[in-house]
């Protein structure tokens, strides 16, 4: 599909692959370019804060300017950050996770595209939890593999998400990996230890992947860190564990993340960080050291902003009379049904247009969406004032 | 193979895909990886000047971050870099190269990975001018394809490099795409307007497409600008420019370039950047705006430094008996044969180990490189005197 900026070439074949000509638009970013050049809009639909990075970390990129780290760095990444993230994760996870098990990259979202890279022939299928932002999914179609999606199952008594445990074991034996992404976007759920052991002992039976998304860890509102699968794991288990700069240090825009994998894949994914990116950016990796050196009472301060934007979100959508939300635990965001809506797509652009406020259609995080949306509520509490008193009418 | 630098767990299948078991190690990583910790080390084996980034570029970024360009950008780049991109692109091809046919990538490495990933399907058969740095190639492995590799001849009469037309023709009509690095790492060949218009009909005709990577074409000694498949093209080819900031500016650790395609392709491409890396690095974009507004002194001077070298680098060569070198017209190499060695990466290693240089052997850059040997000659001339002299027991 075109996006209607540009005057193209009719009836030209341009000999590009089947799959990637028919890989999905994003709904978001469609009904975020239609919001380009307006006024007065109240963008709720990307899944960033409105909170620069702070200076402390910017000013360690320009002491690396300055200090002249503008060359290529190791594939692995500067061994000083590799370091203070082996101390880093083994001290939130209680458990040594050596340098030799860390490499640092261009972001979570390219360590997911060599996560694919690394074990999807074409064919293969991956279960996919969903609700689930949706660009894993993605990376497994370009690789020629196959997505099966299993939704959570929102339950009412207690008001959340739960896997589908028997959905999951009726096809774990077809598929060469699960992706999990906990705390989650979209809905703000987050696994319990209980449960990531009911999915590493299906997968270790099986000798199937686990690739958690765990770039939300530090979002969570009644503890440190979320639980993860380096908790329950060990260095033997097919387990690729996702992290990244943008979330916990307000770093979205810098491009830094890395992966936790098995000591000996190392040698292995070096090489897919030469062949994807070749290194991360050697100044922005100098920032991460002190991002994670000196972070820590930023991200508290930051939480505390987030969880009043969290009761504020969640004591507007309650009142609501058209709204069911689940309880959204971590990370920033609030997933909820609109009982009124089938086409949550064309709910968003209407609501667009009626009211300047830009929400995510819930078909954007995978089947069974149709009548759900999603908002990032990582804002002041007067811009999301403002948007929650627009929407009232259209949810009431 | 393991790179011996961790303790690797037996026997352990971890599952993954078997060519990317078996992508092959860079010989110059692994060359590289023995100095790692050495003393007195003169390396020579990366494609990087010594040049760190020029202040005024690190300016810009220093100044983005103050500004709080630290979001997410479009897929496409900041709207002001591709605008810039634009005006320059055009401005040094003589034509008009719209906005609409730019995206700007994280470096030119996960441009042609893109590239990739928009046309190799399994099997597909790429023809690769050689001989090459080798990462786009393993690209093309990466998703499955098959390389075919066609060495420039090495011509006695005018001492220099040469296409193999008969061998391209013999292969075109049963490959996908051409991949051509001009002006060439590791050879410092550079293709004619007259090769580059063969090139292109013969594409045309059998509707291949062309990569072209053309991150060298500011590293040029005797013209301003290395001639360039946009000169000859229009937007209906099939064709795809890669470019990067890397070499032209000294930003090889910022990871910025940028891709030119046929309009019809931007959304398409956008889609790839999302899955990707999502967007490059916001304040790094904001350098570049700069880099390319400011930056025209800068690469006369630092072009004037690298002829230098270069010329230091051709008297020392021409007058060791063991070597023959065809002479490098532009990039910042010099890739000459050595009439004694058949084994080019035992050489390097050898060489290392009594000389402390650092070589880069030919095996580097695909087939039939075992008497060659690349040196990157963008180093003070200090430095390179230094070099040779250690050098010439083995050379003469």
């Amino acid at each position: 599909m075109a996006n209607g900026r540009y005057n193209l070439i009719p009836n030209k074949d341009f000999k590009i692959r089947t799959i990637i000509k028919s890989l999905e638009t994003s709904p978001i970013r469609k009904i975020a370019n239609t919001a380009i050049g307006k006024k007065d809009i109240i963008p709720l639909y990307f899944g960033e804060t409105d909170i620069a990075t702070p200076s402390f970390i910017s000013q360690a990129m320009k002491d690396a300017l300055d200090a002249g780290h503008t060359f290529y760095s190791a594939n692995q990444g500067v061994p000083e950050l590799v370091n203070i993230i082996s101390k880093y994760s083994s001290s939130l996870h209680k458990k040594n996770i050596p340098p030799s098990r860390i490499m640092v990259t261009s972001a979570g979202m390219n360590a997911l595209m060599m996560a694919s890279e690394a074990i999807i022939n074409p064919k293969d299928k991956v279960i996919c939890i969903t609700p689930v932002w949706p660009n894993f999914m993605r990376c497994i179609e370009i690789m020629g593999g196959e997505v099966i999606e299993i939704p959570l199952i929102y339950s009412d008594s207690d008001n959340t998400w739960q896997l589908n445990i028997a959905e999951i074991n009726k096809h774990i034996k077809n598929v060469k990996a699960i992706y999990i992404n906990s705390p989650n976007n979209p809905t703000g759920w987050m696994m319990d230890s209980q449960e990531q052991m009911a999915i590493l002992e299906l997968c270790r039976k099986n000798k199937i992947w686990i690739i958690s998304d765990e770039v939300y860890e530090r979002i969570v509102y009644d503890r440190n860190v979320a639980p993860s699968f380096l908790d329950i794991s060990d260095e033997n288990d097919l387990l690729l564990v996702v992290n990244s700069f943008s979330k916990s240090w307000a770093m979205t825009g810098w491009r830094l993340g890395w992966i936790i994998l098995p000591e000996n894949l190392l040698h292995i994914f070096e090489k897919l960080n030469e062949f994807n990116v070749a290194s991360p950016s050697s100044p922005a990796q100098y920032a991460g050291i002190t991002a994670i050196t000196d972070g820590e009472d930023f991200i508290k301060t930051m939480i505390n902003k987030l969880d009043d934007s969290r009761k504020l979100t969640i004591n507007y959508l309650n009142n609501f009379s058209q709204v069911i939300l689940p309880f959204p635990k971590a990370a920033f965001y609030a997933y909820f049904k609109v009982k009124n809506i089938t086409d949550s797509e064309k709910f968003c652009f209407k609501t667009l247009t009626d009211t300047g406020v830009g929400l995510a259609p819930g078909t954007s995080f995978g089947k069974g969406g149709n009548s759900w949306i999603r908002i990032c509520y990582a804002k002041s509490p007067d811009l999301l004032n403002q948007a929650f008193e627009k929407l009232k009418p259209a949810l009431t």
